[in-house]
Formats: C-alpha cells, sequence, structure tokens
C-alpha cells in the first residue's frame, strides 16, 4: 500500500504494489490511482492507517503547532487500531503529549519519538538505556540549528540579514523563518524534552520565549569582551522560589561553559541528574539523513522491546 | 555473604547476614569471619562467586594492566558458573576482550563494562540502544581526566609540577601518577572502546601511547597563539593507507573542534558513523558516584533484556 497526499494511494492486498511501475507512474507526474497499477486507491491517509496491517506507523508528516493535524489524528488512529508509532512530527507530541502517552498506555503500544527533538542524536533512548534509574533534576541546550547558524555567523560579522539570507541558500532556514528565529521550534522540543524527561507537564503555550530577532552584531561584541558568547538557550529546571520555569531566550553564555563552543548547525543538551555530574550531548539537530536515523532507531527499540511472539 | 579481601569474609546461607553487625565488627577494626558473626568464613573471592546464588556478579576490584588479576579470574569464575558479569575492570576487558565475550557468548550471559570508560557517563549503553544500527567508524576522545585536569591547569600559566601536585592533591591522581600521565590509562580505554564498538581487535600492548610528561608550558602557549590547545587524546580510526591505528597522544586540538573545549576533570568521545554526522558525548570520567552509577546502569540493561521467568 502506497498513501501519498499529492501523488495518490494504491493498494493491493494479495499481491503487494510493483514497486518500481509505482515509481515509473509518479515519475510521468500521474496519479498511482489513476489505473496504471494494479489495486484499489485508498480513500485517506486515516483509512490506510486504519486498514493497513502493518505493525509499526511511522508517522513523517509536517510540524503543525496550531492544532498539530494531519499527525495527530494518524498517530490516535494508529494508537487506536494496535499499532506501535514512531514519529519525527513535533506538533503532536509538543500539543498533545498527555493524550497521547496516556493513550498508548491504554492500548499497550509504544509511541517513540526520539527524532522531535536533536533529530537522529540520541536523547530519548539514550535516557531509557544510557541514563537509566537517575532522577533528571533540570535541562539545558542548543536546539534549533538555524539560530544557531545565524547566531555563529553574526559572531563572525554577519549582519543578521546576511546570515538570514546564508542560512536559507544553505537550505537551513525556511522562506517565512519565523518557526526558527522567533524561537517556536525550540520552545516545541523543550515542551517534549520536559514532559518525557523531566515528568512534569508543561504546555508549549506556557513556554516563555524570545527569538534572536533582536540581537545586533553590538551585542555580540560586547559579550565576547566579556568572553562570553550570544546563544539561544532552551531550559527547563525549577527557579530560586522552587516554581518551575521553561524558557527559550538568548542568553550570554560564559566561554568556560562547553554550550558557547556548540557552533553552527549543530545541537547541544546537557542534562543534570541527581546521581552524578551533567552529561552532554552534542549532534545533528537537523537533516534528512539524521531524521530518518532517528526514526529507525525507534523502530529498533520497539523491535528489541517487543516479544517475537507478538508480531502478527 | 560478604566477602572483603582485607576485612575478611562471612556466609550464611539460611538467614542471611546481619548486615549492622558486620558493620559494627568491621568498624572495630575486627575481622569479619572472627566468629562475632552467625555463618562460615568463605574460603576465597572465588570459592565466593561459584557458590553464591547472585544473578549477577558486580566486578568492581582494582585494574592490573599487566595480567588483570584478580578481576580477570572473578569475571571468568562467574560467567562459567552461569552467572551474568558487570564490571568497572578496566584490566579484564583491556587484556582479554575477546576471550571474555566469547565466554560470555558460550554461557549466553551478559558482561557489561559501562564504568570501564568514562565512568557513568554512558558509552555503550548509547550505542546499543541510542546509536543502534549506525556502523561506527571512529572513535576520538578524552578519556583520561586527571592529564586533562593537569594540561587545563598549565593552560592557565602553572607548571607541569604545580598541576600534578595538585591534581593529587584533589585525589585526582595518584602518589604513582603513571597510569595516567604516561597514557596507560587512556589507552586501556580506547582499546575497550575499539574491541566494543568497533568490532575491530585491537590489543592493549599494540596502542600507540605518548603521555604528557614532555609538554611544557611553552609548549602549550604556542599552541594558544594558533588558537590551538593541547590534549591528550585517545583515537581509533583507519589512516590513509587503510591501516587501523589506535593512538594516544598530547595532540594540538584546534579552538573550532569540541574537544578543545572539555577542561578539568571531564571526559568526552567524539563518535563518527556511517549514516549522519558525529556525535559527541561530555561528562564525568571518574569518581565514585559516577563509577557506581555506570555499574547500576548496566545492572538495569540486564534487567530490562531479561525475561523475568530467568530469575532463579
Amino acid at each position: 500500500m502506497i498513501a501519498d497526499t499529492v501523488k495518490g494511494s494504491v493498494r493491493n492486498e494479495s499481491r503487494g504494489v510493483d514497486l518500481l511501475k509505482a515509481l515509473e507512474v509518479a515519475e510521468k507526474g500521474k496519479k498511482l490511482d489513476g489505473g496504471e497499477l494494479r489495486g484499489k486507491p485508498v480513500s485517506s491517509s486515516l483509512e490506510a492507517i486504519r486498514t493497513s496491517d502493518a505493525d509499526i506507523i511511522v508517522e513523517a508528516t509536517w510540524t503543525n503547532l496550531k492544532d498539530a493535524e494531519p499527525g495527530l489524528g494518524h498517530i490516535v488512529t494508529a494508537l487506536e487500531n494496535g499499532k506501535d508509532v514512531v514519529t519525527s512530527n513535533k506538533g503532536p507530541i509538543a500539543l498533545a503529549y498527555k493524550k497521547l502517552t496516556n493513550l498508548a498506555k491504554a492500548k499497550r503500544r509504544q509511541l517513540r519519538f526520539e527524532a522531535t527533538v536533536m533529530s537522529g542524536t540520541p536523547v530519548f533512548n539514550m535516557r531509557e538505556s544510557g541514563l537509566a534509574g537517575a532522577e533528571i533534576k533540570s535541562l539545558r541546550g542548543i536546539l534549533n540549528g538555524t539560530t544557531n547558524y545565524i547566531l555563529t555567523e553574526m559572531a563572525t560579522g554577519e549582519s543578521y540579514g546576511e546570515a538570514l539570507r546564508r542560512a536559507q541558500q544553505m537550505g537551513y532556514a525556511e522562506v517565512d523563518p519565523s518557526g526558527d528565529v522567533e524561537g517556536y521550534d525550540p520552545a516545541a522540543k523543550i515542551t517534549i524534552l520536559a514532559n518525557a524527561l523531566l515528568n512534569v507537564q508543561v504546555q508549549f503555550k506556557d513556554v516563555e520565549r524570545i527569538g534572536i530577532t533582536g540581537i545586533t552584531n553590538e551585542n555580540i561584541k560586547d559579550a565576547a569582551r566579556d568572553s562570553k558568547r550570544i546563544k539561544l538557550v532552551a531550559s527547563a529546571s525549577h527557579n530560586e522560589s522552587g516554581r518551575f520555569n521553561v524558557t527559550v531566550k538568548p542568553l550570554l553564555v560564559p566561554d568556560n561553559d562547553i554550550l558557547a563552543h556548540v557552533d553552527g548547525v549543530l545541537n547541544a543538551l546537557a542534562i543534570s541528574m541527581d546521581v552524578q555530574p551533567d552529561v552532554t550531548i552534542i549532534g545533528p539537530g537537523a537533516g534528512g539523513d539524521s531524521a530518518g536515523y532517528g526514526l529507525l532507531n525507534d523502530i529498533l527499540s520497539i523491535h528489541k522491546l517487543r516479544p517475537a511472539s507478538s508480531y502478527t
């Protein structure tokens, strides 16, 4: 079965779909359900999920931070139909963490989302096995490659506008860059991290969020004179009065803090625990290969935790 | 059962050992097998391992890079007697990796050694779940906290001798510091990493090893003028001619390399893979809490992978 919102869909239960032929049809610019392939069309992605006999649904549609659709519907439908779910889509996990994890629990299915934060750099899988048993106290990270690239370029003297244009040329920033430069993307990620790793219920809309559009080359120069760098830091921790705070904002990071040296499109997350000093993981935060690898990792984790007899 | 090479041993199968009383006896400076506790003495640690009904043996004796004893004997005996093994002891894993992993396989037991490298900072557990499926191409790391502390202090102007004395005062360096400053400790660690993560058979004695005793403050100043830092870097990779090389030596690390900014007693490991850009993990490389946490992590991993019915 193939279901694509643009190229159409086709399904053939008994023989499967001829993939080479499907590619030919798609390359000719024709619809998959135009009659050139043996099989029937699928009426919608939701029907595809409902009727598929797959064990795992990999949800990789675009991030929508308003109502999380269509990803949210896909994930709910998959879980309700007894399928494990792996996703790279930040929207549903940032906006409906509690609802989705409760549903997965009720259905005894796994919901995994490694690729939603730091792409293929392991965070959730590492917590499960490498940092098991520890209580995570707070998190601090550079979770958006586009803004980190812009700030790194600005530190070499480029203006904000020039750096943004270069980021767009390199494919790091979208034509409308507001999701990155206004901090919505890292806000979604720190929401996911706080819910999943700190076991606190944080709403995406409650993240205190300041982007980088107000940062000038002067600010960066002043910081450098004090041996500091300006970084867009996402953090989740208790403040002095004991209240839990989740923020995304440009901060002066001192030179002796490893986060000050995470440059370009790299991402980083410093994890503070009860049992030992901080562990920091640094790696790619975006890119097709890395996102695909994050999804693969989750699929492998599901496979490992699943008894062989459960495959249908 | 308690077995201690200094304090003696005691075992009581039916009632167990009264732990509070045992502590009292030990605090009085008396031997555990002196008759104050109910139970019989254990003739040796090997007998203790052989006759114990424990599922997991945690081997935490001192590292011996000459013949790996007594740790090696402990681990072999435990595996041969059908017990899973967790260890923080670099000696047996660096000197007898192949022998021990083959034995574990033959006995269908687990042998885990997270705490041997970077202490409680996850490396092997992270590879298993967070970096599963990827082929690791090469490794590069700062694996010894003592030498990294000395080099960091020397960069502030302290002499080698002063920095070493301070490291000894802080408890980072031994009275005989040669295991650290001559690079034996990181050589054992990169041997373990190469065998376990790169799937190549590397012998400890074949590691090309240069310590930090020849480094002067002048060298460090010269490096700084070129925007570089001197770090004792352990690496495992193929060189240009395709030969596999495992080395520990002081290197000029450029400022734009994250390893240049790993200071003090911190450790770091940069992992290069086929599927995505490097992932670097930074964290504690020593300390009782961290070593204990590394051991705990391995115990949790064994528990997770073990069917509940296997507990005897």
